[in-house]
């Protein structure tokens, strides 16, 4: 089948890759020319804009964005909405809101379909694990794209309704941070502990047949591996967080407890925060109350 | 080789299995005789007892237990201390606390290797994870069992000195509790949350391809297929504790902080509580600072 | 001087009551004419209507509301409007979303105070804290009224700009949720452990010089004096929640954490939910790697 | 009542110091002739060594130790020891774990009274919280120096047999970790939050009136108006933790959960450690599956 895809960073030439592969046409464009010139070279046809795109794209259109969560998708929809009618579809593969996916399902006159996308820069060879929130028939049409930018058959699905694909991928997030965190603490306590081990070799040996087993802990090994048992250089610095906020936020609205994705999320804020006032009131109180020796910062 | 194989449960039933399909020979001997019986159907030359099995043996012996970890262990080491030297190996491939096998590995006059065992019954088919601690030289003499009993010889290693192997199976277990829970929270949140999902498809279409996919997340998926997307008539209540107590009370002396491994555990225990009292009193507390209704028990 | 108060609920009440005792006069109306009803007799001049407070009060018009947080605040608002200038100063002595206070705040001719209330019925005798927000010049006009109202001169003060003050009280609750887990806490584990203590006997001698003494703690004794050490029918089951959201939801913007805080009110949840998936999940998964015994329903 | 007190540091000045101004007669000793000198000057009778303080007291004896906790007591018992009768009593003021003072309650001939002392250098002037366990007899013999080294009657108990005035002890620390902990992350957010605050104020406002008003919120105003509202150069450093983690390695035990305890212990880990592994390896992994940046180390 035919797709347009908008936006051709790292997981969109992916997308545009993996379609070829799969012996789709692709028509492709990118607010960067160096970056549609690249899909070009992979075998898309480059377009010059989100107009030119539509023009070229045979009735009815199948356009999946890959741009950056937030004004980008609205943006680029706003730049779509002139060319495109209801039985036209409209993947978002981003990291939208799914409370903005699901404004904009009602907004585009086109089926929209919201599409968690998971599986990092493996997924350029294992394909991606999709997660498709949307009307049945839109899912349907779009079969053989999702067959060629997932895994295959089985790496996706139709979760749902208008946000069901970003609600799940957003949880997912959630979980991965958690994930994280767990293998982090066992790591931290093996690295503190008794004995002095070789973290990959453990890794290594806990990757092949023991329950804790899994891919995350496959990129642990690959750490340990790349950096050494100590990690080297690598800072105690986490960025990001904004999926794991929303997670959190969800699950405030719903009233569940999620205390481990919360403490893991509160783990990078932690990460980033300078000198945390909390502590410093502690050490404070203890002279308050027991006369004990008050840590000073270096003048 | 030939082994000795003490302890023929579930576990030490897959290790005789395991040693006879590598072409190893196989003494085998449990305190049932049905036990040895069976082994003995699977091609083990049955013993009579701990002496029986000793005297079975060729010079130097090897033997592997798989007895509970506990008193079992103890008792069976007594019984083959008067039969071993110190050029026979001990394998105690149970959960036993690390520091218990310090201390026997002190204790017996055969070196002694504390084996971490992980997979479970899926160990049966694909071979468990092995994870050794103990002198060197004995780790090389048993390498061809240990490369039968695992995966092969990427799922086992020697992790190092005595105790060793007992930590980081310890570990593992701590890290298995937050991956559960983490997970768990992900399912809860989708099963209480805005959608009406399938988690079966949820976890199937993550398995393929997504950054948390996992052997953990495949018996998530396994769980869903077979009780339902509402897991059916599964209770709440978590069983088991040992592992992940002695992982945190290791951390408390480390100074190592294991805020999801600490959470995960005492989930376990708040399962199995009948009324939290911390909870009790905090509806009691709101009555007292703002005349909030008490909720009263059923009388 | 001279107040209007409207809202003449518990807190209410209390307000009428205290100013009145300060020798301050009080025109007061609530939806309800017998609670109207019951501040006249306190001494307050009663109105039928909003307008008819408005009618009866000197220029410029001093009015505190003490009505339920969210719409009821706004419907006030909207009948008082045609009856306020600038030179007016409303308080708003309610529970209140800061944000909620600072549009209302922009949107009101008056001068606006968001007033965080805290003291609960004991603030009937001692008087209340007052964390105020909004313009200096309407603080220090309304300062014999929160002399009044508060403790005294040292239990209100202005926090700051407008939304400070319900900022400040949103916080305060955030803590109070985590404080009363904290008692919770040590309460449990001296009622589930080594020794049969007399509870209320703990708290009194806690409550007598030692470095947890607390106000709270004051409630724990009467709590153990009236329920019992065991809290007799007491259920497990603790309502509200929303401050305590509030509180964290403000955290995830900061990017603060606040484990204790979002445990306390995360404990909440839990105690209102039935039958907890994660843990169903964890119980079903046991199974799955280890073969373990599935906890059913009784069905 | 005539007392021999053994350990005249700081805590145990307090209570020769109290004993003194309630008209008790006391013998003092400690292994710094120095400090004896100074209890000497307060009034006491100075003793050179235990076996003279011994000596000095009149049948049936009544000592009391304020040495530090651990081999000190174990020290002074051993001293103490060829003096004793099953008439005498003997009070451990210190910070005792339960279990040693349960050891200790056995091997001494003497009735031995566990105490828990609570209060810190402010019981100087206002008294102690204590906490007792051991024989009723020996409670009620030393009732009048518990009346002068607590608060009075209301300040001291018998919480049950031996070990029990440690264990409640132990729990009260572990609950104090918790509201340290708590109140440090309700004024992290207000000085990171959205408004320019003076903390002192607000501390001050709570504390009159509110419902989290407590002793140690008094110790924050203190702080605040001694450090500033930015607690100026005080560092995130927080020592101490001994009796923290008793207290959740007795919960393990008991399968009791803390999450707030242990949380607020954990933070103390946490300050302490240069740079978290887990942290690390979180910003490694991010690389690992999405190609984020590796924050390194500055080199």
């Amino acid at each position: 089948m035919e797709l347009g895809v908008i936006g051709l960073g790292r997981m969109g030439r992916i997308v545009v890759d993996r379609l070829l592969a799969a012996d789709h046409s692709v028509v492709a464009y990118d607010v960067s020319a160096e970056a549609t010139a690249a899909a070009a070279e992979l075998g898309a046809s480059p377009a010059d804009s989100v107009g030119d795109l539509c023009d070229r794209l045979a009735e009815p259109k199948r356009i999946w964005l890959m741009v950056p969560a937030g004004d980008p998708v609205d943006e680029t929809l706003a730049e779509l909405e002139p060319h495109l009618g209801d039985e036209d579809v409209v993947v978002d593969g981003g990291n939208s809101h799914f409370e903005a996916s699901l404004r904009r399902a009602e907004e585009t006159d086109a089926a929209y379909l919201d599409c968690g996308t998971s599986g990092g820069p493996a997924g350029a060879e294992l394909g991606f694990s999709l997660m498709v929130g949307g009307p049945a028939w839109a899912y349907e049409a779009l079969a053989p794209a999702f067959d060629a930018v997932a895994t295959g058959p089985e790496g996706h699905d139709r979760m749902g309704e208008s946000g069901s694909g970003h609600y799940v991928k957003m949880i997912h997030n959630g979980v991965e941070y958690a994930l994280m965190q767990a293998y982090g603490e066992g790591f931290e306590l093996l690295h503190e502990g008794r004995y002095d081990l070789d973290l990959e070799a453990v890794a290594r040996t806990w990757n092949n047949g023991a329950v804790i087993r899994s891919w995350l802990l496959e990129l642990c090994e690959e750490a340990f591996r790349e950096e050494g048992s100590d990690l080297g250089d690598v800072a105690d610095h986490v960025a990001g967080g904004s999926t794991g906020t929303w997670t959190v936020q969800e699950s405030l609205e719903q009233e569940v407890p999620l205390p481990l994705i919360y403490t893991a999320l509160s783990e990078r804020f932690g990460s980033r925060a300078d000198a945390r006032f909390s502590r410093r009131l502690a050490n404070r109180l203890r002279y308050g109350f027991g006369r004990h020796e008050v840590a000073r910062r270096d003048s």
